[in-house]
């Protein structure tokens, strides 16, 4: 069995990440990660009719450029991952129309990335593919349509809200011996501590981030200080320090290399998106542009990257339901063994 | 590599169905597979609030009742597979907030149980899990609501529309020598054929349908007699045709061991279900009721089972756009050879 403890997969063979592409709009190309982006778009447009063509279109865009960067073709991928947040997930279902590759299509809100990763690596760990290519997206007029209110409307954020990052990133998976290698998966189990706020979803997110991060330490018999960096999907400013408090509460300390992706995609102070950045392409694009940079130039050498998801629609919401949510944590090192 | 051709993969070990279960609504429970389901409704609501609720209650109860059927614990459930229909798969995110299994979430519209049924096979097979669950759910009720009109406006459905079923299934996926077998999965690429007609999915779907199916032959070097039964998932009565005529295209005769799920849930004739039965219920309760009880009875040995999904949103509809499928594959056998 490559299971080990409760809910973490350890790889038994070499599983890397042949390489990454990002692309994001035009806010966080103004952000502090600016220069580790692929692609930054001019506006909300991109030529495209419509913002769910857009956001199609930036999958597309950024799966094409990952196969171009791991020098193979469309056709060498085996399977394809891929996912969003709009409803039926049609960002993805309509980007891929023309790829022709197997397509398996996954949802788990923001830790949609996470899956991914830890299914392409079941896959090619397994002997069933050669190489995987994962891809998520997400855009902040889409989503602002779908959960929230028409942009024209102009309403008011409440100041725990977070800011939909419009951003896709592709990764591709495979068997070689360059590095990075995925070590370790440990998928989440959902978690719902009774949150009922649409607009505070780092706090709703935060406690199954923590029963993940717990699970992973377990069942790899790790603690915090083992990586150089463990980052979390979407949690934001306030989901992050519930984060700190509730695994400070299990004996772990995370206040010396911990981050969050949707504390680091934007500037918090003077970039308005007051609790931080969220969306599928939070996480997607700081893991494909940053971290994988960081890896690449061995700045960083052992990340636990844990993409978070908040499972909600707005129909729950109107029902009065809680926030049932999901964190998936993938750790990936620079040394294979 | 278990991967043979290009979109199968072919399992090496014992990939076995340990069990299975169907809940299903009042008006499937009067169809033709009436004695195959474990749970017939009495009502839409099932004493709950909303039909939402019903719809996530369902999921949890087959979830029960699939592994009690498989006389082991939910804690022996190493991985849960779950999807729907609804938007951010609501009914599987709030379904399985008790659980307490590591969470996938999948979406392939009503392909998903094919789906999650391959990828439970990928983390039998690779050595990832003792046991895995799939569930899949969908209600009239919910679906009508969300796709469609509100019921209360009692609008006219057009000859080609189908009827969302209300049921879901559940099936423990292991590693024993109890048959039936999974043998082969053949993961489905996106077709899309440019139909635009939301109410008429049969026929956006068929094209797909017809590519997996084209596909698993050519990868497998089988032909249709090879099996005792070919079941899509939900394409209907127009759909059904359009693959046998498809297929009869590329060289292979359906005409003599081809049906469709959404065909024989409901009396075509007597139901006023138009061109079928359709939804993530209809093909998972069809294969956990009645293709299961009769893999168990011996009546069938062998089986291509092959639900189908049509990736659209009402969003995407009312931009216009075509509608995207996709169709997975899974062979399943009573023998281990």
């Amino acid at each position: 069995m490559k299971k080990i403890g409760k809910q973490t997969i350890k790889t038994a063979s070499m599983v890397n990440i042949l390489s990454s592409s990002s692309i994001v709009g035009k806010k966080e190309g103004e952000g502090p990660l600016k220069n580790y982006f692929d692609t930054i778009l001019e506006d909300a447009q991109w030529n495209e009719k419509t913002w769910e063509k857009t956001e199609s279109k930036m999958q597309t865009q950024s799966l094409s450029l990952a196969v171009e960067k791991a020098s193979c073709a469309m056709s060498d991928i085996d399977y394809l991952f891929a996912g969003d947040l709009l409803n039926q997930c049609i960002s993805s279902g309509f980007a891929h129309r023309e790829s022709n590759i197997p397509y398996l299509g996954i949802y788990g809100a923001c830790s949609t990335f996470g899956e991914g990763l830890g299914l392409a690596a079941v896959m090619i760990d397994g002997g069933f593919a050669n190489k995987c290519a994962v891809v998520t997206s997400s855009h902040f007029c889409t989503a602002e349509r779908q959960y929230r209110m028409p942009l024209e409307y102009g309403g008011q954020r409440t100041p725990t809200a977070q800011w939909t990052v419009t951003g896709s990133g592709a990764a591709i998976i495979s068997n070689s011996n360059k590095p990075p290698f995925i070590k370790y998966v440990t998928f989440g189990k959902i978690v719902d501590m009774g949150i009922k706020d649409a607009n505070n979803m780092g706090a709703a997110m935060a406690p199954a981030a923590a029963q993940t991060l717990k699970a992973h330490f377990e069942d790899t018999n790790t603690v915090p200080s083992d990586y150089d960096l463990i980052i979390s999907g979407d949690l934001g400013t306030l989901g992050k320090e519930i984060v700190t408090d509730l695994m400070n509460g299990y004996g772990y300390d995370m206040t010396k290399n911990y981050d969050d992706c949707g504390c680091m995609i934007f500037d918090i102070d003077n970039q308005d998106v007051h609790a931080g950045g969220s969306g599928c392409g939070c996480s997607t694009t700081v893991f494909c542009g940053y971290i994988m940079e960081m890896l690449k130039r061995g700045d960083l050498n052992k990340v636990l990257f844990m993409p978070t998801g908040a499972l909600l629609s707005p129909t729950s919401n109107m029902q009065g339901e809680t926030i049932p949510s999901v964190a998936h944590a993938v750790a990936i090192s620079n040394i294979d063994v």
